[in-house]
């Protein structure tokens, strides 16, 4: 880990998110494997889907790993769960809070809600009603803040201070790491011989986990970052190997707009092959391709590896690529293609 | 099968469907099985899925056989391509035909393209261009015609005088209903100690088939009829023991409007448990809440199973029930509840 090192004295990393209830080191194969002992019994294992037609279209074999049909809607259950479900007995009485607008935030509450314990969650008053129905639906309890990065943060804080709850983020505590590694490593067992692995990549969380479960359970597995060419902070990061914030991203991939964490960065610096980007174009076309032609429904953060794929076609002709479909919580009411004319005629 | 020498005699079957290349008998178990041999090759065995959602909802355990990831994206391509395939080779060579502009025009096609054989469709000129479209997509070749019933026969009666083409009836056919009986067998050999299974009703192929199914390889499972409540000719014909057309149906279930055929019906007469209905409301509540919570995509027609134990959910409760999810094919420029305000609030 030679990049931790030299990250380590960059100092970008003062306005990186703190680390927060973090196990102390990178989780290693065996924690992994623990892990996914652990979260088992409250977990869906995800279905790896397939599609001739994809296939077809770019000349590859794809292997779609499908984190939307995941409890809550999304690979972030994973980590909730672990989590919450390895919190000490005297931490639980508290229970736990974060703030966050968005599949976080329901797999937290429900993570909670199964353990039995309270979930307080931060929102900003802004956030979608569907988004809130579904945290109040899992029974956590929401505090509402104005809708910026320091209201929510000085929001958290008060909530802490108050409740004695347990703060869990959302992607930068290797706790929540090693959960969603669970989803490659369950996807590198069932289908063999991968070429590659590619993942989305907003805070860094599922990336990071996807990186250490090729590693470790699929050696040789390359592991490639899809990430939207307006929220290329990522990308930005890896060129210039040090900590390039996210500011505004103006993408409808509304999960990926956050920046990588401090202990993300590193793992990602570490062991991705690269990091592609896709025009909000591609997003939306790829997204409404799955839909038709697969029969289900994935959310825009969701269909970026597929949209990475229609936009470097050269790179995977012949290949075994694992896509790790992130999530499909997404308002019924507002689908991108219905809401930006430049697509009708697709 | 008493009921079907009574209805020989009903006068109301002149005003059927015409029986069309069927084979000459009621397909059995070992028909049934042998299908599945025939077909194996070219179909998907389509997943069961489950929903704790709904489990909680409904008080009953719900198994989804999810006909809408079916190649061509429903249940229809088990009977076109067990049609398609045991076709003699002299008939082969001329090509199959039909006039569909729904899901059996585009099974047929892709089962033809299959077998390397022309697929001769007659669609009305008024059709959906996303079906215009899957059609050429599988390379069925398109005769446009007037979107009237007597203007598709007349069309496809000249077709097959200048192809020689052989037509494949959507449903009125013994091939095709001992293909679309596949599902529903993989289902109760997938699933132990099912209730009943309920499946949606139009021509009544795919009822047909579950009925033969149910009563073959899962004795004492009821099977039930899902049917829009403003398309209620299959429940007419059932109170009244009599053929009962369709006239003009109103309902968002396009795949359920036509009429039943003078060989399903004798079959559902004597098999089916009962035929329960719901509201166009009930349609699209269903069909919006499967999308959400299952982050499937299912068309209307598909989730009348679903939606008929909305509507009679005391039936329903502590008992496993098989509900076939027949098909996801919808233009997804034209979503229900987009259309209808009354549903936008739910």
């Amino acid at each position: 880990m030679k990049v931790v090192k030299q990250l380590l004295g960059n100092s970008n990393f003062e306005h990186m998110p703190d680390v927060v209830n973090q196990s102390n080191r990178i989780p290693g194969a065996e924690d992994i494997c623990k892990v996914r002992e652990i979260i088992a019994p409250y977990i869906h294992k995800t279905p790896v889907l397939t599609s001739q037609t994809f296939n077809q279209m770019l000349g590859a074999s794809l292997y779609f790993k499908c984190e939307n049909f995941q409890k809550g809607g999304a690979f972030k259950f994973r980590g909730a769960t672990h989590a919450v479900m390895t919190l000490g007995d005297e931490d639980a009485t508290r229970g736990v809070c974060t703030h966050s607008s968005g599949n976080h935030a329901q797999a937290l509450a429900l993570a909670a809600r199964m353990r039995g314990v309270k979930a307080h969650i931060v929102m900003p008053e802004n956030a979608p009603q569907i988004k809130v129905d579904a945290v109040k639906g899992y029974g956590g309890e929401i505090t509402f803040c104005m809708p910026t990065l320091q209201a929510r943060e000085a929001t958290l804080q008060k909530v802490m201070v108050k409740t004695g709850a347990v703060e869990i983020h959302p992607y930068n505590d290797y706790r929540i790491i090693a959960g969603q590694a669970t989803s490659c490593a369950e996807l590198v067992e069932e289908v063999k011989d991968l070429d590659m692995v590619i993942a989305p990549v907003g805070g860094g969380g599922l990336l990071s986990g996807t990186i250490l479960s090729a590693r470790y359970f699929a050696p040789g597995v390359k592991v490639l970052a899809a990430e939207p060419l307006q929220a290329n902070d990522a990308w930005q990061s890896f060129q210039s190997k040090t900590f390039i914030p996210s500011q505004n991203p103006a993408t409808i991939a509304d999960g990926l707009r956050t920046s990588l964490g401090s202990l993300t960065l590193p793992i990602i610096l570490d062991g991705v092959e690269d990091i592609l980007t896709a025009s909000e174009e591609s997003i939306v076309y790829s997204m409404k391709l799955i839909w038709e032609r697969m029969k289900i429904v994935v959310e825009p953060s969701g269909v970026l590896p597929l949209a990475v794929m229609f936009e470097n076609m050269d790179l995977f002709v012949g290949k075994r690529i694992g896509l790790i479909l992130s999530g499909g919580n997404i308002d019924l009411f507002r689908l991108p293609w219905l809401e930006d004319t430049s697509f009708s005629k697709r």
